[in-house]
């Protein structure tokens, strides 16, 4: 995606000038680690961009875009602790390469460094309304977290629930991103909210096509591992459909095989995998995932910006949940 | 202490008005879990005392009070992970109460609030102030962990080593919690400076002394399990000074009783309670905790404050250190 190198050049320039290579070398190693082995850098690119709708001069998000990429980081970090995570982009997860203590405070500190970089911009006036409208958020996302891990042994989980979960655990810092980015460039507080909410529901997809991933994906484009959410009886968009369309028969099978601790990894894989496909959940998946996309796109119509903005906005939109499985 | 007590019940009157019976449950249960066992609530009563040296109206500072004590919380459940500590004040501690993932993830949004508490404060300005300020003591406070952690299997540790990170780990947040208070009380920055620094030689005899009841500390009174420190191998002041004092034949056996991980637990103990009252390492340890009141209280003297303001901090110094074993 040519228009967005710009952004992501930026971003990396600014992140390789951040130092992490400070003593105690234990702590601040991990961080180093998580965040070169980085994919996309969506979340800064999305600061960034929004922050140019809005300004010539996009740098002055950079603290922004940081504050958003460190603070994912954390999370990622965390959450593949919980949820037994070994494998992340396509190296071992912190807690395997560094253990378990190292990454809870590894983790810490970066949450904290997110807070840090909000609060030493210049413009102490916008540091304040940054950081506060950035804990809530951080909140939000503590909650999603814990959502998605109660649904795990939760018997009823309906897709409005599974909905809200992803909105908190992903989607919001995605909508975050953006108003950041458009406060970082001058945005009024009603066009902050315009992009909030697109990143919102891009975010609705984008989860939608993460859960897609899991199990349709390359693993080699993943870096994660296959299945990782069947393994882990997350209650996915996926898994929430198919009880939906299912008979009663493969209702209660695909239960057991969800459910039971003593099935066989390969084998419920396989039974699962095999139920998708008969249901054809994937195509519901894709329906729904086109229409948070559309509905997204639908809060950029009104902004007044250049309408090269709103191109690339959609474009990345695109981009984020596009099929390469 | 009767004379704490006033601003003790004002921060319960005010923590108990904070709502942590929210959803989802599994996340905030934890918080009320850990924050209701609390025990004297020392930081909270440090910001509180400091606001009152140069206001008469300390509730201000309750926001401070509260932002600090709940990070302290924070620290507590992530350290007890870390460090395999499976009691804190006389009960479960909260990874064994609810779980790994419980823990984790209800400190993180725990650390989260401290910064919305601070952030949200009428005083904009003062808020950034404060909340840029806790940043860095926060950040110190990870650090001073991941030196504890280092020291485990670090082959030499000087006392000075220790020193250094038992700052970290604990004194400057002491400081830290009479710099806010003297902050909203609108002390000036010089006055702030010298209270922080009241704190953080309070602090470090103090850990000494915490240090000092892991071994010799009656169980029902600390709250914690007998000999946590040895247990786990941690470079405490009692094991360095013991280095230092014993003759090689003691040292080979003292490094090998504390390095070894096939030995008895039990045994363990014994050997090093023995070496350490053989030692009188006891008498060393609190003739430097002694040293490090002194200077504590040193800081104190050119405050231009009510003298019955540092007549207080100096009794609450000595009662934080009390010889209660």
């Amino acid at each position: 995606m040519e228009f967005i190198e710009a952004y992501q050049s930026a971003y990396l320039r600014f992140a390789d000038a951040q130092l992490w290579d400070k003593t105690p070398l234990n702590l601040y190693h991990p961080i180093h680690y998580i965040t070169e082995a980085a994919g996309k850098r969506i979340r800064p690119v999305l600061t960034l961009m929004a922050c140019e709708a809005f300004s010539k001069e996009y740098n002055q998000a950079l603290p922004f875009s940081y504050a958003v990429e460190i603070f994912h980081n954390f999370t990622l970090m965390h959450d593949d602790i919980m949820d037994h995570a070994e494998k992340r982009r396509g190296l071992p997860s912190a807690h395997i390469q560094y253990g378990l203590p190292q990454a809870i405070l590894s983790g810490d500190v970066m949450m904290i460094y997110a807070f840090t970089y909000l609060l030493n911009i210049e413009n102490k006036e916008m540091a304040n309304i940054a950081a506060r409208f950035f804990s809530e958020i951080a909140i939000g996302v503590c909650e999603g977290q814990q959502l998605d891990m109660d649904f795990e042994s939760q018997a009823q989980v309906s897709i409005d629930d599974y909905i809200q979960m992803i909105t908190l655990k992903t989607s919001i810092l995605l909508g975050a991103s953006l108003q950041l980015g458009a406060l970082a460039g001058g945005a009024g507080q009603d066009v902050q909210r315009q992009l909030f909410v697109f990143g919102k529901y891009i975010g609705i997809a984008f989860q939608i096509h993460d859960d897609i991933l899991d199990v349709f994906g390359e693993v080699n484009k993943t870096g994660k591992k296959h299945a990782g959410d069947i393994i882990n009886s997350k209650k996915t968009y996926l898994y929430l459909k198919s009880l939906e369309l299912c008979t009663p028969e493969q209702r209660e099978k695909l239960i057991r095989y969800y459910t039971s601790e003593s099935v066989d990894i390969h084998e419920k894989i396989e039974y699962v995998t095999g139920i998708y496909k008969e249901l054809a959940v994937l195509e519901y998946a894709n329906l729904l995932k086109e229409a948070y996309l559309q509905l997204g796109k639908s809060h950029l119509q009104s902004l007044s910006v250049d309408n090269q903005v709103i191109t690339n906005l959609e474009k990345l939109a695109d981009y984020l949940i596009e099929r390469d499985y």
